[in-house]
């Protein structure tokens, strides 16, 4: 039975995708792509709008004390809801449904339930969360992380963005400084639809991924010191090049990917030489490495290879090393019912759909300790 | 006979250590070090004094058309002069000896001789030739180039700094734009005193580097061009990693000063990515490498090598790959019996001696293919 009930709801998709374009016109940039930066004035926008949209669909909106908005439907039953939703805050280039395309698809999904006068067992929930993205405020996932009591409220709220400006005051300041409690929240189940932001799906042709979990991922920041020295005069055995050592990493993390397999990968992104001339051997070298796998013994080991593959590198070259984690967060393993309820519906719809983890971190995983949560 | 003149003009060590100390005192550093940029208020300050210096010993003053300066002290006959000297300009740290010790020892056996009141067959000229460093204005060793016709008098008068102030204005401004021409001079040897500026005389405990010439040079700018995608969403196969690429050089630059082995050095000295972040994949990788050698077949075996191996590591991560020579200069001999007699002299004068190439370009070099040259 609950198959058929979710075919005859099919959604609209035109009235959809009018509402995510309606959506991306506030911050939209000239070249396309959407720059809506979390608790700025286009945020803010952004924030009106949604909740104008749940206002005419008749839900209860509710925003709690790090800004996180809230709309519920009742249920036949008083239980915790059924919640779905995602993030419209943005990256400094962002694009039209990161984020947006799970809150109002959540939306959407509540509309037609309305059109179909449906009511259900349980209330359900669309949400949208505070600072998904991190970028104006550290850390990403800031909203539901305090909503699931990740992370405390407090300590949240002080957090500053380059100009000084505390996510508190900022709150304050575009009027979402709501009164409802955080980390006391509970769902029933949580699904979030998100884009892919990865190039797996498209290559093989598939429309759906039924997420089986998110990427364990952790941060390295190394740093080598050595001598800044005349690249002509100083012969190849006295050398000690911090720019040889940031060579070797790179070498070094992809041949970890290439040994261990399976999910894990690593990425060195960022280089940074001292003093960078062409003609002076880099007295000191700042290197990251971002290794990712969904197994959480495989990242351990990863780390573990690198950390001593630092200290060889360091050791041949004579080297001072010094590294730190950026950061870290283990692997989330969705719920194996949700994981297969996705793949299910997918399939009974006709779409072509595998399983796969998510390489990025979303609002969903906040959920997944304490409740059933997927992701689509 | 020529030996015991030499031994029995032992050089005043404590009145050059006071020149140089007082020529150091221009644009002196706060924290020890020189910065004498060329065609600056401190260079003419130098310039000034050095003259001062050279009239004081009865030199006969010339400063040419590129500002080069040349004390002469007639001898006997009138013959192409024996000409020593180096520079006063500085890099923006320099040291105190740099340049200034070829030039002032000149000063300073000149004093002695005439002290001695010995007549020399031939002239001695002492020289200080403009922008050696070539850090406001490029190339260095600008005026021995040009005073050897190595490089054209007028493109070089209009070279400009990072303000737009050219050579000649500079020249102008300070009062060096000299009347003798360029280009015409012609010395009978050329001996310029240097300091090391590298690691493997100290190292050996040697006080005397008999130089046998100058390492060929080699500068390549390398641009690989990617795909930016998100560290974690991107499986290892699907990637077109710039920064791999850049650590990929970084490997084979080593390699090739390895296998080559005698003097081949090598340098990646500058990498940069973008957009050099932790989490994502660059998507451009600028990366230069310093190749020198002293044999001019072993530098163009490293160049092919390297130009070989780079269309390698572009087609194996799938990237286009731009590079270009950014500086090259074959390798310079110095002359065999001006190389055997500064070992000769040193080894009679009870230093430890060993011939080594020079890593750096010297204004010596400039003089090597018209006369017999050699360095300490």
């Amino acid at each position: 039975m609950k198959t058929k009930n979710i075919e005859t709801l099919r959604i609209d998709s035109s009235r959809l995708h009018s509402a995510l374009a309606e959506l991306g016109e506030i911050g939209a940039l000239p070249g396309g792509g959407v720059c809506r930066l979390a608790l700025t004035d286009a945020d803010r926008a952004a924030r009106d709008l949604v909740c104008k949209w749940m206002g005419g669909l008749g839900l209860s909106v509710q925003v709690d004390r790090i800004g996180n908005v809230i709309g519920i439907r009742k249920g036949r039953e008083d239980a915790p809801p059924v919640l779905t939703g995602s993030h419209i805050d943005t990256v400094r280039t962002g694009g039209l449904y990161d984020g947006s395309l799970g809150v109002l698809s959540g939306l959407e999904a509540v509309a037609r339930l309305n059109e179909a006068k449906i009511e259900t067992a349980r209330p359900i929930a669309v949400g949208f969360f505070t600072n998904e993205e991190g970028v104006r405020f550290a850390p990403d996932m800031m909203g539901s992380a305090v909503h699931q009591g990740a992370l405390p409220l407090e300590e949240m709220l002080g957090k500053r963005d380059v100009h000084g400006r505390t996510v508190e005051q900022e709150l304050e300041r575009i009027g979402y400084r709501g009164p409802a409690p955080c980390g006391d929240f509970e769902a029933s189940v949580c699904v979030e639809l998100h884009i892919e932001q990865g190039p797996v799906l498209e290559n093989e042709g598939l429309t759906i991924g039924a997420v089986t979990g998110v990427q364990g991922i952790s941060w390295t920041e190394i740093v080598f010191e050595g001598t800044s020295n005349h690249a002509g005069t100083t012969p190849m055995s006295m050398r000690r090049d911090a720019g040889y050592a940031a060579a070797q990493v790179g070498f070094v993390v992809r041949r970890i990917t290439e040994e261990l397999g399976g999910t894990q990968v690593g990425t060195v992104g960022s280089i940074e030489l001292e003093p960078n001339q062409v003609n002076v051997i880099a007295r000191r070298a700042r290197v990251t490495v971002d290794l990712r796998n969904t197994d959480a013994a495989g990242l351990r080991e990863a780390e573990d290879v690198l950390h001593a593959a630092l200290e060889d590198i360091a050791a041949s070259e004579n080297l001072e090393l010094h590294h730190r984690s950026l950061a870290r967060f283990e692997p989330v393993d969705f719920d194996e019912e949700m994981i297969a309820r996705v793949e299910r519906i997918a399939r009974y719809e006709g779409h072509r759909v595998r399983r796969l983890s998510s390489g990025a971190g979303h609002d969903a995983q906040m959920f997944a300790p304490h409740c059933p949560t997927g992701m689509i």
